[in-house]
């Protein structure tokens, strides 16, 4: 390609709105434009990145025994009513567009587990047409609160996600790990280290699933790494060891005492309240009154220097939930009493540690002081409550563990019977003559995402680096001063023509700019491979070939130049 | 592929809504299926289909200098009031879907004229980056009234639209002649036969442009043709001569005679009155009240025995228009006195070639025998104004012209400054220093619709028969009872693996089916060659090898087999 014919127009500044390096980057280089909030054209080098990834992906989920299909991005509601999800349309968790037409409502799908679902339903009957996985690359749509970081959060992405169908739970367990194997190549071909993690599944649904987690500055997530063992998993699910704790039911223990702390609702409030050094926000006793996912009022004790971590499903008391229970008062919240009061008691691991707790007194501006487990309330269950941070126990090995920064490059769900136990003709035969639910199984990445999240990857100072996999064309050739040197221009055009001819993909810099505009742009773009044609070296029968990513520089001769990029 | 594992099923029966070939054989075939009224589903092979469909106008564009790019399918409702567009909206002329989301309120896509007009208006402000065509291959959304014929006319489609851009209207039409072109050799490479006819631009906009027509018994549309001189245009927009008239006034005229003609309202009506077999409806003028398109009331005289063709913008009065005239009485209107009664009178060029006529006496019951146009009434205006008919003069050649029943492939149109007047920043400076709008085009074919089109030209009663550059695959292998046979499983599978290896497209029939069963499947699929390995025949070392567009068979030995499907 010429660049005097290509559409792309470089920027010295990067938009007001660009916060990370890939967003920056890639509207600064001329591959991607904001017509709104959250929705982008791709200009013809982003497109070429575009359809690089998505041929990535489709060799190796073709390699892997995954088909191909088109779903329609216009869902009728009714097949979102008969899963149930409709109900969380508007909500952050499934913000999903929804439109009316003369055909009826239609949901802009954002995902298309019911969609997927009554489709293979209808095709497959037997548990001889199994396993199917199905695959889709595919515009989707999301009515995002807050766009963001450029392509990383949009309205509108373009997304491969696929779908697998079994006879049962181990076969499901199958098929899940040759996608998630194929997500593997997939991503280390895109010159990207992920890291599967564990993770909640959210708005998705099923048991097991997986994040595929790339550490990076721009991550708006933190997962959860053990660098002895390798244990990973997302914030939300990740687990921790607890120090046994000292028994202190046995020691001879004086009754609490009652301390008067007037507004001093905070656990910073009481802390100050002491002003002792040997007394710290860890000595406190954080009571959270919730009602679990049952619908049960419940005290949640986690120690007072961890951040609490609510199951799927649990919620805070409202107004009208501390109205039913009168013995509790904001602020001054505590567990002693808490099951005559109606109360479930739960706590976190760490509150075993520690033997002797300050609690609220469950009387307004009173703590108590000198509380233990066991002797002055009692816990009906014990569990993880608390987010995992830098220095907790592996719960696999004991090491310390640390939270690394990250985006979300891909997520795969083991869904089980989730949809197919409700949606229609979503059954197959077994050998046993046994009409049964699919099990199902569930892989998205986000395709336009994943440009952003290479040029966090792969990007430094003077621009983007690409992976030559990935990269839009592979060299850049650069013609200098041709205007005023014929024998430049002739050398130059007829490399390009003979690189052309030999397949290789080349972005030819004929412009008639400056040699420090177009140096200048080559960085910005990163293409892997600069060359350089000019008058001096020229004279010596050479051309400049530059690696963009690792800067190193040597000399070719101009007639060995088509050889060494079009031999095997 | 084989098809064992293939998501596909073949159905005996077309779904009840398929009157048309194509979509009859889509469904059956296992190519798509139907989500919602106009929704589909790609399955594996459709899916494959419109991949190798959109390969080739990707090719075809590219090589004629195009540069392809994505454009959200959200765009922001501002930049369609911006064109005066919007108001167009709910209307059968631009039926869009408008959502609301948390960004403001988008329309789905239908075309991409204002997108892309600030879109690149942002990155070209020089005539020396022009000329620039784009192209993108997207789904776009219709609210379509009547989805019909499966693909051919539905609310979620996969569409090639391209733009160019241009620093006045010369350049225009050589950049609209490039894409011209390229659609001819797309639709040649993809087995169609398409006629480009002059057309009418409806909601689009500009002067000159072109329908694609697919001659089809499928075809909702009709265009008109000029066998002897090659005149094609689409019955909107088609002209024809008419033969020169007799003038009446040079003749000594008696007055016209008024006839009573009680509840006889209509031409056929009016006809039958006069019971006389050398009175037809084409002795009668057909007297239309309506309002033109600059708001003028006008008589618009055309023979009885043919059909009006309204202008653009031009409508027929409605009942208030009557009460502001009150000389008009519906079903007897007549040209008499129209302009002392405030209207503009314009006939059809065929008013003159018949110089007595019936008209309405304007009172009520009673029609006028005799009337001569230039005698009895004035005419301000003449033109085309009916649709043409088999057997019109060519407006060329005055040959007789037919009406060829179609499908409209592709529309193409000299936009011109339409768009680029009315929205920001689409101008560049041209050579002489002039900040001008760009002259644009804009080029459209449905890919989906595609599908469709070409199904309806290369299928036979036993099902499709597709042209090789758009087959999902090239061969269709059958093995032959290769459960009871293991001689023939091996040759089968061997044949397979080595066609596969030489990268032949080859869908491989492996399942344990008869061989009736198989040989059905194969002719509904419609892959263009079956090579069929049997046990009779391979215990001679031969298979079967047929064109399934022909039926013409042979046979060849096993081991030539991937030869003459390699061999260049």
């Amino acid at each position: 390609m010429r660049m005097s014919r290509l559409l792309v127009r470089t920027l010295r500044e990067a938009p007001a709105d660009a916060e990370v390096a890939s967003h920056q980057l890639l509207v600064r280089a001329g591959y991607i434009r904001r017509l709104a909030s959250g929705v982008y054209t791709f200009l013809p080098l982003g497109l070429r990145v575009l359809h690089k990834v998505e041929q990535i992906i489709r060799e190796e989920l073709d390699a892997a025994g995954c088909q191909e299909l088109l779903l329609p991005a216009l869902h009728p509601i009714e097949l979102w009513e008969e899963s149930g999800r409709a109900k969380l349309f508007g909500t952050d968790s499934l913000p999903a567009l929804v439109v009316d037409g003369r055909g009826g409502t239609f949901v802009l799908g954002p995902t298309h587990e019911e969609v997927v679902t009554v489709t293979v339903g209808a095709e497959v009957d037997s548990y001889r047409q199994l396993p199917v996985t199905v695959y889709q690359i595919q515009v989707k749509f999301r009515d995002e609160a807050r766009p963001r970081f450029g392509l990383m959060r949009t309205r509108e992405l373009m997304m491969a996600d696929a779908y697998s169908f079994d006879v049962d739970k181990e076969a499901m367990q199958r098929s899940y790990q040759v996608v998630y194997d194929a997500y593997l190549r997939i991503f280390d071909r895109m010159g990207l280290q992920v890291t599967p993690v564990e993770a909640q599944s959210g708005a998705i649904g099923g048991d097991v699933n997986h994040e595929f987690m790339v550490p990076s500055v721009a991550g708006e997530d933190h997962f959860v790494s053990c660098p002895s063992c390798g244990y990973a998993a997302n914030v939300e699910a990740a687990e921790r060891q607890v120090a046994a704790a000292a028994d202190e039911r046995s020691a001879d223990h004086p009754a609490p005492e009652t301390v008067h702390t007037p507004d001093r609702a905070g656990i910073d409030d009481v802390v100050a309240h002491f002003d002792d050094p040997g007394i710290t926000a860890g000595d406190l006793l954080k009571s959270l009154a919730v009602v679990d996912a049952d619908g049960r009022p419940t005290l949640l004790l986690v120690a007072g220097d961890r951040e609490a971590r609510l199951p799927a499903g649990w919620r805070l008391f409202d107004d009208a939930d501390f109205e039913a229970h009168p013995s509790l008062y904001k602020g001054y919240v505590g567990p002693t009493g808490a099951q005559d009061a109606g109360l479930r008691v739960v706590a976190d691991l760490g509150v075993g540690r520690n033997g002797r707790w300050i609690t609220g007194a469950n009387r307004t501006d009173h703590h108590l002081v000198g509380v233990v487990a066991g002797l002055h309330f009692e816990v009906d269950e014990w569990g993880s409550f608390v987010e995992v941070v830098d220095g907790d126990l592996c719960p696999r090995c004991g090491g310390a563990v640390g939270l690394v920064r990250s985006v979300e490059a891909a997520h795969t769900f083991q869904l089980g019977t989730k949809y197919s136990d409700v949606m229609t003709g979503a059954t197959a035969v077994s050998e046993d003559g046994v009409e049964a639910p699919y099990s199902m199984g569930c892989y998205g990445m986000g395709v336009s995402r994943l440009l952003a999240v290479i040029a966090e990857e792969h990007h430094d100072d003077k621009g983007l680096a690409w992976p030559v996999s990935v990269a839009p064309y592979r060299v850049h050739l650069l013609a200098l001063g041709a205007a005023r040197a014929p024998e430049v221009a002739g050398a130059a055009d007829g490399l390009y023509e003979r690189l052309v001819a030999g397949g290789v993909e080349v972005l030819y810099d004929d412009r008639d700019l400056s040699p420090g505009v177009k140096f200048k742009d080559a960085e910005l773009l990163g293409l892997p491979l600069q060359v350089v044609v000019g008058a001096k070296s020229l004279a010596r029968g050479v051309v400049e070939w530059r690696d963009r990513a690792t800067g190193e520089e040597r000399e070719l001769a101009l007639d060995e130049v088509t050889g060494a990029l079009t031999s095997p």
